[in-house]
Order: C-alpha cells, then structure tokens, then sequence
C-alpha cells in the first residue's frame, strides 16, 4: 500500500448545456460550453481503514466521492481544500469527484489510465445527480466545448481556444437535481442553440453571449443575477451566469470595474492533474 | 487586422510509436505514446507583408509552419523561442506548426476552434513529412497515448495519470522522414506491442521499460544512446530514447545521477495554449 497522493482540478463554470438522459452514465450527461478555472480544488486521498470526507476542514458526505471510492474498492481519507463556493456552479462535487479517483488510483496503485479514472468520476457523478458535464471538462481545462455527451469514449470535445482572466461574484447557490430532474426539453433546445453558436464562431466573446442568451431562455436568470450581469454590461464588461449557482462570472475585470466584490482567477489551461 | 499573438507550445518526447500511412493526412500519423515537456517552443505571429519564420534569431525555412500560413490564408513574421535542439527528438517542428495555428487564429481573427487548428497543423505536419504524432501530442499535454491515428475528429487519446520531474541529453539528431519514409512494417508491429503493454498497466514506469523495450525491436536504438541509457539503469534511474533523435530523457534525476550533464524539465500537463 502506497502513501497518500494528491490532485488538483480546476473548477468549471458552465456557460449553457443540454440534459442527455439514458440509462448507462458513461453515456448519459450533457453537452455544453464551460471556462476551466484556476481557483479549483486541491484533494488529497490517504488509504485508511475508514472512508471519510472532509471539504475545507468539514466532514462533510458527498455521494459522487463515495461512489468513486467504491468502484476503485478503496477505503481512504479524502481530504479536500479549495476557495471555491459549494453549490453555486463551480463544479466543486466533480471536481471532489475526479481527484478523489486521480489520487486513489495513485495512492493505492490501482494502476487505471487517465480516461478510466475520468469514466468512473464521470458516472459517479451522474449516478450522485450533482453534475452531468463538469467532470469532463474538468479533465480537459481550458474553454471546453462538450459537443457530445458522455464520458471519454463516447463524448467529443473541442475548446474555444482563448485565455483570460476570469471574475467571480457568488450570491447564492441552486440545486443541481432540482433543475435537471425537472422537464429539461426547453433547456436542452436553448443549450443546443447556444452550443451551435459557439460552435460557428468559437471566440470568449461570442461564449459570454450564447451563456447570456441560454440563460434566458432556459428560464434559470434569477432576478439578482440579472442585475449584477447588466451592470457589468453597462459598465463596458462582459459576464455570464454559472449553471447552475446564482452566481456571475466575468471576463477580464468586468466585475471590480462595475463595483462589485469579485474574485479574480484565469482559465486553467489543463485538465486534472496529479501532483508529483 | 489584429496586433501580434503568442502561443506556447510543449515540447514532446517519442517512446514508441507506429506508423499508419493513409491517404487523408487528417486520418494519418501514429499510434503510440510520448511524455509533453514543461520545455517548449514559445511562437509569436505578427501579421506581415511577407512571410518570415524565425527560430531562436535565426531564419529558417519550416515547410509544416508554411503549410500552416498557407491553410490560415496568411502572412506573417513567425517568431519561435526554444531552449530544445531542432531534430533530436522533442517535436520542436510540431510545436512550431501547432503553436503558429493557436497564433496565427488568434492574430488574424480567423474564428476557428481549437481542434480545427490542431487538425489543420498535423495535417501540414504530416505533409511535411516531419512528424506523425507529435502535434496531437502536444494538444493534449501529459503523457499522452495515442491509441488512434489521426487528427482530433478521427483518433483517441488516452494519458497515462503521472506527473513527474523529466531530464534529458541530447548527442545528435535523426532524420524523421528517413526513418518514417522506409519500410516500417517492423517499426510498427514493435509500436503495437508497446502501445498494448502501457495499456494494460499505464504507469510511468512501464511506459520507461516498454519505450526502451521499442527502440530495441524497432532497431532504432544506437550504440551511443544505448550506452547512456545503460548507465542511468545501472544508477538505479530510468530513461529511454527519444524518438526520433539521438535523445536519452530520464525521471527524476537519472541523467545526472549517472553523471551526465542534462537538461531538466517537467511533465507539461496542459496542451498547447494561447498566451493572454
């Protein structure tokens, strides 16, 4: 039995996607655009006789980790720290998720490539509820565009190719299973209008527009993100809501430039990685 | 018509490989596996009168960059920065070619995505005849392996989950198009069986043992690197040959535990990129 390991993984933003319901999770998931973030979240994986989950000091329990535990047959200390919010659209449960399985693979030789580890994280995920495409991105980085849904042997993905610093404003969190348990047709046709946009002119600009637009018409802008989104427009900025967070993020320094208390980080050029 | 763009592009060191000629040079090039340097080839575009290639201030002539100006519809003054030797085995040409697309796009506003410029700078790779995989390769970053040939819409790529500290030595340059342009059927069949093993058990440490277990087979090894490689084992490290050139890369510090005067890097775990 090895030490522990270590892994970190970007967050992920969602700018739009679709909801790609069937009954295997290696295939089921969404398609969708996102921006990988610097700010991600850092897990540590020590095999123990016990498994127990802590998230920035809290024990805390999340299915998608377990399950991803379970399928490596592990038991372990998962110790994660990131400065990312919970539940308001950063992909922190994938992001638990993918480098709970990146480090226990490692810490306990289990000896599976990158994409079996991207596979099992994918489906736990899915299986848990709490995401549908982060992990996939989250693995890729940079500005992910998830043309087909999935896991790695199924899925496509390509990417916006542009690098940016990015902003952050949380005002609250959404429940992930909520919306897309729920009727998700009309969301999944304004996923697919704006992923076709993106699509045709793969640019940061035309992203932030498409995320804009999807978040109308899926009918998921809340009132309060409305508001911060158009006073950064206002004030010469581009932003975005994150799905699924009442949360803004912004281009460059549209959010300080329109007043508000943002965090700042950047695209995060690569996937998942282990560290050495 | 937009300012100049940079592009870094990581370098990429060849284990073992195969060669699989078909007509369409976006379904061509390799199967095989390789590890992406922190070391790479910085590549400036600034459109221009006329084209001009630059490497490391001195003019040179790339077909693969030119072909991929002339796919982009431009001209430009190409300026490339690398602290890697040209012909010894770490895919400077790729970088070259792929890192001149990511700019190229962004300097002229072309609006392609990022898997359309990687397909269109390993096809101008393949073309050229300088390399087969490098530039899928280096799109992907880590330790990348490549279990279909082709460019992105065509192949598929896995990656051995390890990050780790990487040395190298390079004694001399080998000509690719000499070694790719013969009789190959050995080469490949070698090639598969590597590509089988790294499978089966995707370590680090196996990805060493069936690199050198390649150049063996293949009969690519010689005399002077064998001797090298030879000396890292017996230091207790391990290290194998760079296709194609005459390169010893290492873990850790096994060149210069074995007394060698090496260059050291990183496993580069992003693919190429844009700068901001």
């Amino acid at each position: 039995m090895s030490d522990d390991a270590r892994a970190f993984v970007p967050g992920h933003v969602t700018g739009f996607f679709t909801v790609d319901r069937v009954d295997d999770p290696t295939k089921a998931g969404s398609r969708g655009g996102g921006i990988a973030l610097s700010d991600g979240v850092a897990v540590t994986v020590e095999p123990a006789a016990e498994t127990a989950v802590w998230l920035n000091g809290e024990r805390i329990r999340m299915d998608a980790v377990e399950r991803v535990l379970s399928a490596l047959r592990a038991d372990a200390r998962v110790t994660a720290e990131t400065p990312l919010p919970l539940g308001a659209g950063f992909g922190v449960s994938g992001a638990m998720a993918l480098g709970t399985a990146l480090a226990a693979n490692a810490a306990l030789d289990r000896g599976l490539s990158y994409n079996e580890l991207v596979t099992i994280a994918h489906g736990a995920e899915v299986q848990a509820g709490t995401g549908l495409g982060d992990v996939v991105a989250q693995a890729r980085g940079g500005v992910p565009l998830r043309l087909e849904p999935g896991g790695p042997q199924y899925n496509y993905v390509d990417a916006v190719p542009g690098h940016a610093r990015v902003e952050y404003h949380a005002l609250g969190a959404l429940s992930t299973p909520d919306v897309v348990g729920g009727d998700t047709e009309a969301l999944t046709t304004a996923g697919e209008r704006a992923l076709s946009t993106v699509v045709k002119e793969p640019t940061l600009a035309t992203f932030m527009q498409a995320s804009r637009q999807f978040s109308r018409e899926a009918s998921l802008l809340t009132d309060e993100v409305h508001e911060v989104v158009s006073a950064v427009i206002e004030a010469g900025g581009d932003a975005a809501m994150a799905m699924l967070g009442e949360t803004v993020f912004a281009l460059g320094t549209g959010l300080t430039d329109a007043g508000y208390d943002a965090r700042s980080c950047a695209v995060y050029p690569a996937g998942a990685t282990l560290d050495e």
